[in-house]
């Protein structure tokens, strides 16, 4: 069963050849070059780094920086107030959403942009249960939430069925069609489960959704960006998203929210800020909400956070998200097989489908002492991320990772674990 | 009635000397080199600018555009995911909140950075009829909220009722004691009114609150870094606060909450997210909120505009906010005086209380086709803003307004109103 040194010798400089064969063949490759890698830190133990932690931040794309100094020391330094109209501050979380829009398959004037995912779950929520309890005669009172979904989705809609009187049913994604009937207000789904990787059946399930009468909400943290997503053309009627991860727009960057435009006029929020208003600086003291997806705005929008995002956003000019798709695939792909060869059997075990059709950009692991394994990884320049309990969790972002990077870490991984 | 020409020289050349004797004697004079001011931008019409909204937009610190390109190339570009631990992202939004803590009376420990005012006002609102609700036998089903309010304020009260079940019950500052009683669970109220520059009894409402058995929630979007507030002293229960008009931190700069520390276990979010988990990366799928004030976290911190704000926050080193006080009633007393000199009897009234307990760091003018006049005052560099529907509002950031400043823009208006 064992290999001969030599034997695994030549498997290494084999698989090392296919990937530079692959790189020589990435029609992507030179979409690394929009953003800042292999930067002295990352040759600090030695060899380059790779980063595979894209999936829980983005690199920093290059033409943020001087976007950023420009806002502070011109827009703000001084232009100062002056800059919410004449630097375009004010329509920033709208203008924003429509470079966005393309990403995940929405037509313009359906996303803005501001502040944290948590938020606008909270206002997605809340205004598909106000929307689903708006006709029909029986009451719609039950929300049913991904019982796998990364934890704040879940916090967050226990929150809004307390809030608006409604029963929270925590199932898993493959159960959702099963506990849907007559009074289902509103469904929270994860588009990729952060955790295993797994691609969810967004149209398919939005459709099933949609035949009990009830709105789905999409959770598009680790999809947008990385794969194609079909909001229109899925007819989904919320989402939300980051856009710290595959969007790279920068540690804690604000969040998105989708209505869909048929949904706009009926478009509720529990969060009725200023900004949200038809006349926001009429100063009257009664709320009446903007047309569009205005309504989905709260307070002063962040600025600074904002415009940096807009700059991030720029590394999309030209790229077809069809293309980062098959990337994806491609190196999640490369990725396993070099797992497969690198790592003694059973030492660890895949979570994410093996089927393209159910895989997002991640690869997880299962694998004891994960959290030590993770550690010695990143010693070694290797950067992925720990999930209790046993989970190693590596991030395929198309744009600037490449199948050399793919090797080394999987070589790095049947290093540290052989 | 009417003076002669020399007269008026007379007096514009004594107001001006007046002004530099102010200045030479301000021993904050110094601080303004803090600041980004007397740019290219502030010269373009001639004579120097002056920037009399602070109180909307505060001008930029010198410590700030570098210690954001540090955060963006350094922290975000080079070190990547590690920033959370090595760079303090996570503990952010404390640390910082430690750092506005002193400036509105606060002791450590009950302030976090986060989300927008409007946001914080909801979390602030229905956490307190959540505590109101939680003893007594009769139920405390009616939230007062201050009629005259920025609309924001008056907005989120009302979905704050809507979605508590309570009353809202809209009445000025002066006649909330008459309106308190055993159904009172919360009173919102703004220690300084954003039009007339109206400086409210912090101390003595919450007492009166209090008395009714009810929560009092502050916002001192208008008063923190002008004057002294004292939440501690004052038992104040929750108060929220912009941190972009006294406190520097840049457009749509994240805001704070104020949770009073024997509050805080008591303290039931309606916006339970992620980061206010006893465990947050547990990944726990039951809530178990943290303890203490991170109990008002939500999703993940928005770290560029967090950390703009705390270098922001370094320019009250060593700055007595009693002393910051005193000059502001300085400013605030002469510009009327100049007002009062320059400007043709009957054009303008001040709305602004001349009593210095009821003033805020603020001037408004009621005056017709005010929106006109803004216009030209701005023409000619003098930077205030307008508020439907007669309103003009000058601020006055005391780190960075000189005596001289007052005196040009009390001088430009008569100008334009002469």
């Amino acid at each position: 069963m064992s290999e001969t040194p030599e034997e695994r010798y030549d498997e290494k400089a084999a698989k090392a050849a296919l990937a530079a064969k692959l790189d020589a063949a990435d029609e992507l490759a030179g979409l690394r070059d929009r953003f800042v890698l292999d930067t002295a830190s990352d040759h600090a133990g030695g060899a380059a780094g790779v980063y595979l932690d894209g999936n829980s931040l983005g690199a920093l794309p290059c033409a943020v920086p001087g976007r950023v100094e420009d806002v502070v020391r011109r827009q703000w330094g001084e232009l100062r107030i002056r800059s919410w109209d004449e630097s375009g501050w004010w329509t920033a979380p709208e203008r924003i959403g429509d470079r966005i829009a393309p990403l995940v398959g929405a037509a313009p004037g359906q996303i803005v942009v501001g502040d944290s995912t948590s938020v606008n779950v909270f206002k997605a929520l809340v205004a598909a249960v106000r929307m689903a309890g708006e006709s029909g005669s029986s009451p719609r009172d039950e929300i049913v939430v991904d019982a796998s979904t990364f934890p704040t989705d879940g916090y967050i809609a226990e929150s809004a069925a307390r809030m608006t009187g409604c029963r929270l049913i925590p199932v898993l994604p493959a159960d959702v069609p099963g506990v849907l009937g007559p009074r289902t207000a509103a469904v929270l789904l994860n588009h990729v489960d952060y955790r295993t990787g797994r691609l969810h059946d967004l149209p398919g399930l939005t459709a099933a959704v949609h035949a009990a009468g009830a709105l789905a909400v999409w959770d598009l943290c680790h999809s947008a960006g990385a794969l194609p997503v079909e909001l229109d053309a899925g007819a989904v009627d919320l989402a939300v998203g980051c856009t710290y991860k595959y969007l790279n727009g920068g540690p804690g960057s604000p969040a998105y929210l989708y209505v869909r435009r048929e949904l706009q006029p009926r478009f509720d929020s529990p969060l009725p800020g200023w900004t949200s208003h038809a006349e926001p600086f009429g100063m009257r003291p009664e709320y009446e909400a903007g047309a569009g997806v205005v309504r989905g705005r709260v307070g002063t929008p962040d600025i600074l956070s904002m415009l940096a995002l807009e700059a991030a956003l720029e590394v999309w000019e030209g790229v077809s998200v069809k293309a980062v798709r098959a990337k994806s695939l491609a190196l999640t792909d490369f990725f396993l097989e070099c797992v497969d060869a690198y790592v003694p059997q059973g030492l660890v075990e895949s979570v994410t489908p093996s089927a393209h059709a159910e895989r997002g950009s991640q690869v997880a692991l299962r694998c004891a002492r994960a959290g030590d394994v993770m550690r010695q990884l990143i010693e070694r320049g290797v950067i992925g991320d720990y999930r209790a309990p046993d989970i190693l969790r590596f991030g395929f972002t198309p744009l600037y990772v490449g199948f050399a990077d793919v090797e080394r870490a999987a070589r790095v991984l049947g290093e540290v674990l052989g």
